[in-house]
């Protein structure tokens, strides 16, 4: 059984620090993606294989189609993010990268060294400059939270600290042993126990920090956007450093974070693998 | 950076029971594939992502350019397997129904329902029919091994029995419960060790029986050739019930396995996927 939505039509894979997406051009918002077809192809044995699925759309169709509300309807690209199950993401800030990466591969868009773009996502318009080389995304502001402990398996009951970008997310730090030790496949134990849950970060600080991150309702994954930036704001919180840049490398590579002013502005690559074409995917 | 081999190539992706391949057509043996190569396209984020990549290769080229030994010259297609670390495999049981679909779909081979063809390995050549709808795939003798004592991780300690097919399994009857319970992440303790390592499958038994496979060497897959052909042959003998037809369900799908004459033979699909072109795998 073929996706019929996807028929015809050239999808590209590409990936920011390991973390990989799907993009579908829409231009018009012609396709009515349902959950289902993004699981298909995001499948990792069956399908193509992504942590999500991105829809390359006109801010104006998607908003006349669908009615999907927008701060801003002068910003013409609209990134519409699904993650692999289906379920519908407000924003991805390495998936935000590789979304303007596409655009100006592909010509849609003109974008030289220096020049920036604003990017309409369910979370709000984003604003994602380019050096020639790497992107930042403007992530927006962040919230220092409380001290929470947590019992992490193979590892042992530690203190973390709260961070939400809006996000929740926890940040502990341990020393480079425990991050290599620590074991990701039982759940952590929160106390106090967060309602809403939490992502969660380990970090060995360093002049490159070395962080793992264990992504809500996910898993393990290779690198997270705001996951990323929580570790920025934590490290240069218990340091009282206060704003400034901080270079952390993750299983999927290197990002760096830079705080100004109560905001996280985080930079990194973006990788477009192939395009393809599906044939068939059966089996759901 | 680009795998320059593999440029200007229409690559594909297919499946069977959700063990999945890169088909790399290279009728001539013009490309010299190395591991880091197969590694970089098999990455399941950075690269396309697969469980292993097949090279197409007339056996006739191969033979020449590579000097590769063959025990039938005459059998024109040759399935060159590569793991996805990039090391070589001898044979792969889902692979080949695979391998074979793709010729067929292609049109570079004509096999009707209730044809047969054969393909060159470099485990020997092997013979895989269609029936319409599924390729059934002669796996070769089998041998019937002694009784294994397996301390399996959120289970406790069971005993099992050595299958030789003829690379090496366990297989362990357990409970549906058991079976679901069984924490593959953790490794399980044989007695006596298999020194070169083993395959473990637990089966739950049924008119359809379930199992789960942890492969030598990888981790838990989804489905498994040998390991399928292995608990069908440890059901058999327990069951004192010889050669017959024993059904199987895999986390990634349905396989069939007849015994007949100490030979299995494993059925079951293959789909492809998707056929792409790649644009660029960084980070190697």
């Amino acid at each position: 059984m073929i996706v019929p939505h996807f028929e015809g039509r050239t999808l590209t894979k590409g990936h920011g620090a390991g973390n990989d997406f799907i993009l579908v051009p829409d231009f018009d918002a012609a396709i009515d993606i349902s959950a289902d077809d993004v699981a298909a192809v995001c499948d990792r044995h069956k399908g193509i294989g992504a942590d999500g699925l991105i829809r390359v759309v006109r801010t104006e169709a998607l908003a006349r189609r669908e009615g999907i509300a927008v701060d801003d309807p002068s910003v013409e690209w609209f990134m519409d993010y699904r993650n692999a199950d289906g379920s519908v993401a407000e924003m991805c800030g390495n998936g935000v990268r590789v979304f303007v990466h596409y655009l100006r591969i592909q010509g849609i868009i003109s974008l030289a060294a220096g020049q920036s773009v604003a990017v309409a996502t369910r979370g709000g318009t984003k604003r994602v400059s380019f050096d020639g080389t790497l992107y930042t995304v403007d992530m927006g502001p962040y919230e220092l939270g409380g001290r929470v402990s947590v019992e992490i398996p193979n590892v042992g009951t530690r203190e973390g600290c709260a961070v939400a970008m809006p996000n929740p997310h926890v940040v502990v730090r341990v020393s480079e042993e425990e991050l290599a030790a620590a074991d990701f496949h039982r759940p952590p134990v929160y106390d106090p126990h967060p309602i809403h849950g939490t992502n969660l970060e380990l970090v060995s600080p360093g002049g490159v920090a070395h962080m793992r991150v264990l992504e809500r309702g996910v898993g393990e994954t290779l690198a997270c956007g705001t996951g990323t930036c929580a570790v920025a704001v934590a490290l240069r919180a218990s340091d009282g450093s206060g704003d400034g840049q901080v270079e952390i490398e993750s299983p999927g590579g290197h990002l760096s974070v830079r705080l100004a002013d109560g905001r996280a502005y985080l930079t990194g690559p973006a990788v477009l693998v192939a395009e393809f074409s599906l044939l068939g995917i059966a089996g759901l």
